[in-house]
């Protein structure tokens, strides 16, 4: 503790810094900021820009970015990534948004993204799964494996998911998106050996629609599958993250 | 009406029989037999075992055989059977049991099954999709058509599904019964150009189990299928018969 | 293969036509577009409008007239028809839109229909019932079956019903629609000897609202139904169509 | 309070009688008989026989017996009906025991049932109507009203339904039982101006199985119903048997 | 049909008037106005505003009150209100509006609303029940009956429930309107010996939210109810209507 | 640890007593047993007969009583009483087994139950609230609290409910159980200022049977109340004993 | 009731007053205010906001602070909070109005608030159980108790909940309110003696989301808890009012 | 295929194995055995005992005994065990049962297992998760992964959780089984940088019994965690095993 406190003292260290150091994490007036999940649990803390307001959010992502160098936020439209943006206007920090998905992901130039020798594949049904599917790419990247997506192989055309078998036996790990009947996991999980994470999405009406069909089939499915939540891209690429972790340790041996 | 009571009256017709032709129905002590149904709307009328005692559905079953030739039962139990074929023990009637399907079906020898120019095709994932299959089966044949069973081409194993393709495409109508998460419907659907019933199957345990995931992801599926109730095989196969009975009169002009 | 390509190389085919012909789907921007759906599966692609943006929509359906010559939407808006129109106003292709039940057609002057000799019968409890009828019919009608439409003859005034059998038991397969407790599909079952495709429709309120009181309803039906989902009008006109090709085909022969 | 007391000592009234007279209920071992709930609610306290073991239900219909001269006993079988003979032995009561509809009613000989000026309807889809229908048939009757049963007259045949119409519209009320879809109150109640009282039975099976379809669907009626729980046979009986007191009530005057 | 057609050539019959007396409804651009339902059912019909446009529904009004001198209009917004008192101003016809129940009625002068010798009490829990309420005495009154509103008497101050009973046990009929845990009509059922349909109303949130506890609760009540669905008020009204008219006329006999 | 280990060596403790007070639990082959529990949460450690083996139920109940000097036991039913009565035979414990709440409980005679100075009531609405009311009162007791018991005050004569609130008042706390519709906490809690713990119980049959309605009818309840899951009576008596811990030790103040 | 007659005659109370005193409400043209209900139960009678206009809710506040001497207003908005402000601008009363938990208190400088000797512990898992914790402590205040906020603590981080353990075992009662998975009730019971009060929060998306999943986890803790409604603040926070009442009067003693 | 016929021919090759290896299933009389199922999917094929008869179940693994050396089986009971045993009393086979975990394994001597340098951590909350997570640590085992057991770590008791993070954290993978309110995942992922799979268990009574509290409390889990459906250890195991695999042939590399 002494030394954080005399690195404060000479200017080498934020006061937040030394927070984040010293007691796990760092606080701001919108709430704190866990700056210490990653090394504790493998997961980069993301903000979850979805219920704040723009000036929470980009508070907090000021916070996350003076403590530990990077922010990522989750479930950000426009206006919050405006908001984050003149937040960081006065600092090195650079920002990259994503419209389509969502997210946004600000960093300063000291920062340096973990690199997995790993693969996670992520694949869709189609055009409507890309929401999701894109919030699992970018925590997949930001926790350091290489990503590649395989789009629009739905079942509907069978032709098309068998087309993609060898490219998909290739990856380390899949993540399998799907909506409405959400068939495609089970279909791939019976012609892969590769680990594949489940991913429901929130299409379709009706009796079983915004995606609990999906999720239960994916839960019955007849193929080795884990599942995450309707929608819950983040948590499927949190997981693919973890598993490219550990492939990437065992090679580095 | 005078020429019904002229026929009773000569010992032409028994009275039961009479009565079907006059109001419709017959009636016993246990109900009513609806003898009217099949020219009316295209179906046998059915004795459900489900829920009567033995000697309820032997008297039901004796009146039908009396009445129109041909007693149909589904979910009927050894108990049961056996109680129908001692009711009918007298009578030239002939019976068959199928123990694993559990239906039922007695004719005089006089009586014509319906023969229609068209062929149904039943398609199961797996051994656990053999009871709704065979009341499917049962009730689709006696309505006059052809059937074929297609069984155990679930989508775990891909290469056994788009083996049968061929022989899928040859028929006028097909039922597919799964379970679990119910993917091979919306698979055949995509596969071929024929009609397809989809007939949800109650395996499965947990979320979405007894059928109720399977049934969703019918109804979601992203490929046109119509769908009946979980286990409904009667219905499945009386809904494929009725298609049948229109494609035969077509071929028949 | 080297035939299309000399007719890409010879001006005779655009490079859009080429792929759907070689690889079964054209792709645009906003996605792909499965060229080869109809001859597979018998039942034509059609480009969903809920959840695209007027841009998507009008890029996929200049892809699918540019490859196959006609573009069917659904659940579609004045905002997107609008997009569409201009889309194609360069072209030869001409746009009709139903704003009542929400789809687009455009076709070029060359594109054949096909023409089916056999007819599909609409049926609606009443006029809430008007949208997914609406989308039953357009697609039935594009898949090339005779379609008549019966509307406003619920059993809640059950003459109007009565009065419509004869004209019921004339179409080769029957779509019946209805909401709130959904009694009309089992009411007419009853009565005629037709394939009847029940489709429950999103009306109703409080317990078993949104159509799942109709639903539920359909599937325990003491008459012969099969179902689609909850407003799945499309659906139900595939369904309907492929019976119908099936039977007009058997009227070929 | 005193001449209770004094007809307790001239041994004129049992200590239970006394005891309900004063307090309003009669205390046994077995639980609280609330011999006051007639005449303040209208609705004759019974004995469920569900859920209570022969020993508990005799004791609890002795005392009613003693009490105020009849005991009615729901839901009891077989063994439950012999211990209430057996407690009875001693006493001038009378038993009569339905063993399909699984009541029982013991009385004494000075007992007076009420006798309304009224007839309730009671209507059933099928066979499988007929417990609940005869547990609402039971305490109609022993409210006093007259209570005619019509029997099988389900939508699948609408003949049937149709044929009954003059003699339902005879009656001053009516239960209307159905199980599956439940469709038989709604064509009732649009046919007639009688109140109609939708009684759902759990028949049914998959998806809305075990009357909640039934239950729905006659919540969303597009007819004037009110609806009780399923098989509630009981409820719906003593509904009617209040309207039926208001109208013999009003035929009095 | 002769007399309507000379009345008709006559001028004394409008050709709405007409249609409507011959075939038992009339016929507007926006669906049909079904006539004969009071004369059939006991219950007139009425328009539901809820989904329809402001022209739909004026256009419905007027031909009601061409057809049968009054409209009733359920679920109408200010907008609805006004296009239906524009539709009707060339017309001798008055026009109420309840902008709290939204409800419309509006009739000739020379329109004859019944007048039936019997009473319906509606009573609310509290103020979040007035919509449905309204409603109920709204169809109640136009059947003819009295109505009586005992508000606010929720069993939170249960001393306001026990003053109320006396003016409860006095009308023919009650509807007891509650949200929440629902726990009014059950208490009140235990106090009087009328007959009581409950009204579950749409208020509460979370768990058994949007008026279900309230409906589960009164459909498992352990006093005779029969209930309605979800702010049915509509439906509550119209059966206590029909029990009004029932004791009406065995009052006048 | 020293001391503990000595007096192990000396025999004043057993290896189990000695695991117990060194690790917090005690280990049986049929699991641990949360020693400290009791000192730690304030509850003491309960068996769950349900579920288990009377072999393990026994062996759990032996480990307890050894450890800590009594064994409480919910959910066990003649069986497992009975083992746990062998197993414990040859020791000084003595075994209370109430069949009706299917409780037990074995105590050494050294063991000193706590002794509060508070009271907790516990309220029925009928006699089949008896099973988790005696559950409830059970671990109220052990936990030191006074109980008494208020049976048979259900709403449907509302009379015992306010016959009973001047001794309802005096409690320090209450729990209130009911089944079916569960309005009886709703309409305590509206009479009393004393903190109400709701308790549903499993009775009831059709929609929301099982206990639901009760539950969702406490949780909507327009008093102030806290519930616990359905049939919980062991929680409601903890949380009860609780609540009285508190207040017993503020009167020792 | 002749002294507050005499006192309505001398100005000393405004007749809302005296009505309160005789009747145990007030009454406005909003609705009745129950003034007694502070008395009768313990809680003071609270306006919900929700659902009712600015101009109801102003009504009724102002009947509030003229009858009792405060208003308690829960969910209420901005426009609503303006329109008590203005309302109450004559009188000597003063507003506050939290925004981010959406209540609003007003007060006459007589008016004196209780004073418990005894603290309420509000515990939340994270920011976004903000809204639902301001409610409980709101009324928690209000009641009199002193009201200790330990927030985010949530078991992601599970050394924060840990640290927090002395601090929470020694306020007298806790509430914990948590959201998605609901964990934090679970943990914190574990680790303390005090009774808590587990309040759900509707975060979460999907499956289980809305507070589902959070409320069924707390009632199927296996720590002991007794569960409020998802976002009940309210409710949770009378219900530990009430405790700390019971707690606080032991203490008095 | 020539080398598998002359294999045959040369009696090398039982048919069995012969059909297995052309084919890629074998087939009995009880239905097909997917033999290619490992070496695609990298998940050995098993049969499920549930639903089958002893006789089904035992022909099967003959099956599988003759075509790959090797049969799993799981949910079977003793009855099912015996005919297994039975059935391969002639085989040099050796049979291993868990009566606890209802699983069976049949080995030929010359079965070589694979073995994978990579550990499954197998959790439990309590000791009603022995079923299910035995199920896991089967299939893990066969798989070729180590399996290592820490048991009764639930949260109620969170001292032996956290004792427990080091020995967590060094296993490759975990699967943590939990039941009632399934906390115990979400806590061991906040602790540990290891991919957590997440198994619910069916324990658990009342509302979100049967094991769906647990589950949708892990799927809004707040920390990464991976779901399989209610009690499916088979999945949770085979995705372990498939995660194993990957880590193992890296280390391998």
């Amino acid at each position: 503790m002494r030394d954080v406190l005399d690195a404060v003292a000479a200017g080498e260290l934020t006061p937040a810094e030394a927070e984040a150091k010293l007691s796990g994490y760092a606080t701001s007036g919108a709430g704190r900021f866990d700056a210490a999940r990653e090394s504790r649990s493998g997961v980069p803390e993301a903000i979850l820009g979805d219920g704040k307001t723009p000036g929470e959010v980009s508070e907090l992502a000021a916070t996350a970015v003076e403590t530990i160098g990077r922010a990522i936020v989750t479930r950000i439209d426009a206006a919050g990534a405006a908001a984050v943006s003149d937040a960081l206007g006065e600092t090195p920090a650079t920002v990259r948004w994503d419209g389509r998905a969502n997210w946004l992901v600000a960093t300063v130039p000291a920062f340096e993204r973990p690199d997995l020798d790993a693969a996670v594949g992520i694949v869709t049904a189609g055009t409507s799964d890309a929401v999701p599917a894109g919030e699992a790419a970018l925590i997949a990247r930001e926790m350091g494996a290489t990503v590649d997506r395989i789009d629009d192989v739905g079942v509907a055309s069978l032709a098309r998911t068998v087309d993609a078998v060898s490219r998909l036996r290739e990856r380390d790990v899949l993540i399998v998106a799907a909506g409405r009947e959400g068939a495609l996991p089970t279909v791939v999980a019976g012609l892969v050996d590769t680990p594949v994470i489940a991913l429901p999405v929130s299409t379709g009406y009706g009796h079983g629609g915004a995606g609990e069909a999906a999720l239960s089939g994916m839960l019955q499915s007849c193929t080795a599958l884990s599942v995450v939540n309707i929608d819950a891209g983040f948590t499927a690429g949190t997981q693919a993250g973890l598993i490219a972790r550990q492939i990437a340790a065992a090679r580095d041996r």
